[in-house]
């Protein structure tokens, strides 16, 4: 598996990505701010607030505040609503990352129970959530990455949001790609963002920044969410090394969502039409998809490996096996746009003489 | 007070710090690297492991991982510890940082109760520590900042590790000034940290980097640490930017602790010469010492910003009411060392007369 990471690696473009997660990435980002330019200090300053402000308006929420991390920002945005509502229990879909991908730290850093909604395989549906005990949260994913970024039409998250306030249950959502599902909801990100009570953004999806995520909701929310940000250890002195990168590659890239929507619809297209090929979604709803191949990983990755290769086009840099067949996640970015269309056709035009 | 803070900003040099905290901090770090240089990805690669390794080794311990936060790495060393002696109980010094500066996070995140050991204004005895209940760990802090920097003797650090080492008490070193203090102890980082089983340091006390620190410990320790640095939200997918420069400015500050040890003593003494002023300690241990001011802020800060703004020379940014006086922290670093002894001695000079 290590060959195919280094075939795709070494190949001059590739069709998902926004090129290399390099030094190059932060050094591009602070080109041109002024070394005279002050460090935030413990959440302070003229780097950070206006920056929270932002995107507490970008949101339409009262108010936002800068993480470090997704993880520590849900996590935190999950106990201030368990707090506020008095109960304990927090609802969410089996491959949520927090489930998957957090070595628990919610449960062991939290007296939280959570409640898995739905089969992992697909979208939970309204009559799942409405069949819940009492919880505290529902957390939704837009896209839902996991399997492959899929979401609910807009209509449905109407419904749903409607159903929790009616109820009393905060909703909380991923937005880790919320930006990158604007193009197909055509919706801005405050429309979508107000059917929830908070909301998590990150910066290094689809905008491609180093790390770092904001989270914004009402402005209690918002006071207390900084005080779990102290004592979690992630008020740090300073964040500005994020925050700078965040904000350049968020006006850098935030209007060419449309463009990764379009490219990563045309992508799917080209790979389902190769034997033993397909996508889920099979037509993406934002700039990412999962891509299957039939048979096992061992089989496969030399294939890959020799196209790649012959034709400097790096299409997967790993392959996970599942039952029958092998997965990689396609995000498109801006490595696609640099590609000429001969590159491209000559690319496809090789993988499916590999895979006939 | 801001007016006291903005005259100190004003000021063209300062007795204490690196100069102003800013943009150029990071350009300064990252100027020779080259953009190539792969990111990290979530704790892996080449521009992590050899750091963690390198100060594993300047430590002496097996392992070290590096963590955003201080505040993160020891609220999980002390889990840590609670875990293995399955003992819920870890006991510090009154005025340490997780006590005071955190939120409360070791409690809020933790299962943990702690026992505060002494008094708040001095060092804690071994006969205090003696008659502690069965604890899971004790943490030391060298040297105890928020006492103006003071520290016992070695014989003294060695008897409390064997002591606890006797007990089968963990022995938790906050080392956020460990370099700060090796001139004064004229032994190695390694040396101190041989008497504790974890440590601690920070990158931006007087190494004067951006943020971060490292945890260093036995390799199960620091294995278990990883997964708690994931459960936080402080396993980011890049913190090259923290370990980059703390790696720069390491390198460029660790052998100018002498320096600045000795500048500091130096300072001190001119102080304690002026009428109605004293420092603790009175002979600095380290590059540290607090600075008080018989009165109250309000009448001390306008002889301060006076003389601050009539030589250009940066004695004090802000000043806390105690019982009868008030009180700031002086960090020598690079900035005393810039200063011409002319500009220095015309400063105190200013000030003396100003409190005569």
């Amino acid at each position: 598996m290590n060959r195919l990471r280094t075939s795709f690696q070494q190949t001059t473009g590739q069709i998902s990505g926004h090129g290399k997660r390099n030094v190059g990435v932060l050094k591009t980002a602070f080109a041109a701010v002024a070394d005279e330019m002050a460090s935030d200090q413990y959440g302070t300053g003229a780097i950070i607030e206006p920056f929270e402000q932002k995107f507490a308006d970008v949101l339409g929420m009262d108010d936002a505040v800068f993480f470090p991390s997704g993880t520590m920002a849900q996590q935190v945005a999950l106990r201030i609503w368990s707090d506020e509502t008095d109960n304990r229990t927090v609802a969410y879909h089996p491959l949520c990352h927090l489930e998957i991908h957090e070595q628990d730290g919610l449960k062991e850093l939290h007296p939280i129970e959570t409640i898995l909604v739905g089969a992992a395989d697909r979208l939970m549906t309204l009559d799942e959530i409405k069949a819940l005990p009492d919880i505290a949260c529902l957390l939704l994913e837009l896209p839902q990455r996991e399997i492959g970024g899929v979401a609910p039409a807009f209509s449905e998250l109407e419904t749903i949001s409607r159903y929790c306030r009616e109820r009393g249950i905060r909703l909380h959502l991923d937005g880790a790609r919320l930006f990158e599902m604007l193009p197909y909801y055509e919706k801005t990100a405050a429309e979508i963002a107000g059917l929830f009570d908070s909301i998590y953004i990150s910066f290094y999806k689809g905008l491609g920044g180093i790390a770092g995520a904001i989270l914004a909701g009402p402005a209690a929310f918002c006071q207390t969410a900084r005080i779990w940000k102290r004592r979690y250890g992630g008020d740090l002195i300073s964040l500005y090394p994020y925050i700078v990168s965040a904000d350049y590659y968020y006006e850098l890239r935030k209007d060419r969502m449309g463009q990764y929507y379009e490219q990563a619809k045309q992508l799917a297209e080209q790979f389902n039409a190769l034997p033993g090929v397909h996508t889920t979604p099979e037509v993406p709803v934002s700039n990412m998809f999962h891509l299957h191949f039939d048979g096992q990983a061992a089989d496969i990755s030399p294939k890959l490996e020799q196209v790649q290769e012959e034709t400097g086009l790096g299409f997967v840099g790993y392959l996970v096996d599942k039952d029958g067949y092998c997965s990689t996640e396609i995000s498109v970015g801006d490595a696609y746009g640099e590609l000429d269309q001969q590159t491209r056709d000559a690319g496809f035009a090789r993988l499916r003489q590999a895979f006939s």
